[in-house]
């Protein structure tokens, strides 16, 4: 296969490279600063193996978003739903705030909007990725009666993750752990058993 | 005043002209279509009239997303929360998903991210106007007793913003009447007084 073929040829390593040198401008002067000329040259690495690995500037902020979630944030499975969400939205709002996750999913959400096929990807890969955890943790809080059976899981999901991407875009309020334990009691105030 | 001479030389009229210039590309070609220069040819405006009233597209975007909400949305009065919220979000999602407000608040979002000289307008103009009749709705709503009295107001409409705001930037799930009034059920579960 041509792309299996390909994919082999360039190898891990200009990849991993590519990527340093992109957070490494990112975390130095933020979403504006990163542009595709600057990351081959940083990295040494030829434009046209970036462009092959990324061909556009919000595929490869997606992947350095995707690339520190994974190292950040885990599944923590506590067996209970507050502390599951306590756990992700607090992870979130520090991912956002403190790493080059913020930049990059800033930077991801603007591009989106400008570019529409862009959008597509950014729908398909990026959001269902980025909700798969909360998801489990839903599922497993219904499957307890923790949370109520006819509640919406993908709602629940768009208020945690909507209200803390508002903040993070908007800049009109804090986002921080106090922000992060209201969010989830409000939530699961209303999601949760009528006692 | 040096400001208000400037003002009223120039006139509501080419400000008008200018909106609905800008208001026609928007919807005919969307966020990417618009550019300043395309507004002032199609205004018939001088450019430096346009930039007057508007330094970037950011500002010119929040102009014409509070224009047209100022059109369709009034702080509605039923004297129930329930009601009152149902009204608001649901014309919040018509606004952005039928009306030019969609794309003018995406790229008005979109803008303020790359330039953060932008993000400040926004934030303290915009984020405010935006919140300022789900505020007293909330706020009527505690004086009646309806909502508790320890709420965050600011967290409620986080929630209620950010997640109409998340899927009119993801895309990843419809943005609808069904999603409104789903939304305010559940965010009135969490604020509304226990039973």
């Amino acid at each position: 296969m041509m792309i299996r073929t390909r994919k082999s040829a360039t190898g891990e390593a200009p990849r991993e490279r590519l990527l340093a040198a992109a957070g490494a401008i990112l975390a130095r002067d933020g979403y504006n600063g990163l542009t595709m000329e600057r990351v081959a040259a940083e990295s040494g690495v030829a434009k046209t193996t970036l462009y092959r690995h990324w061909p556009t500037k919000a595929a490869l902020c997606m992947d350095l978003y995707l690339a520190e979630a994974a190292r950040e944030l885990h599944d923590p499975d506590t067996g209970r739903v507050a502390d599951d969400l306590r756990y992700v939205v607090n992870t979130v709002v520090r991912l956002q705030t403190r790493t080059i996750a913020g930049p990059a999913l800033v930077g991801l959400i603007a591009e989106a909007q400008i570019d529409p096929s862009t959008r597509q990807a950014f729908l398909a890969e990026f959001a269902q990725r980025r909700r798969a955890i909360t998801r489990m943790i839903l599922e497993r809080a219904i499957a307890r009666g923790e949370v109520r059976r006819d509640v919406d899981v993908d709602l629940v999901i768009d208020l945690l993750g909507g209200a803390t991407t508002f903040r993070l875009l908007q800049g009109h309020a804090p986002l921080n752990a106090r922000f992060a334990d209201a969010l989830v009691a409000l939530v699961l105030a209303g999601a949760g058993k009528r006692k």
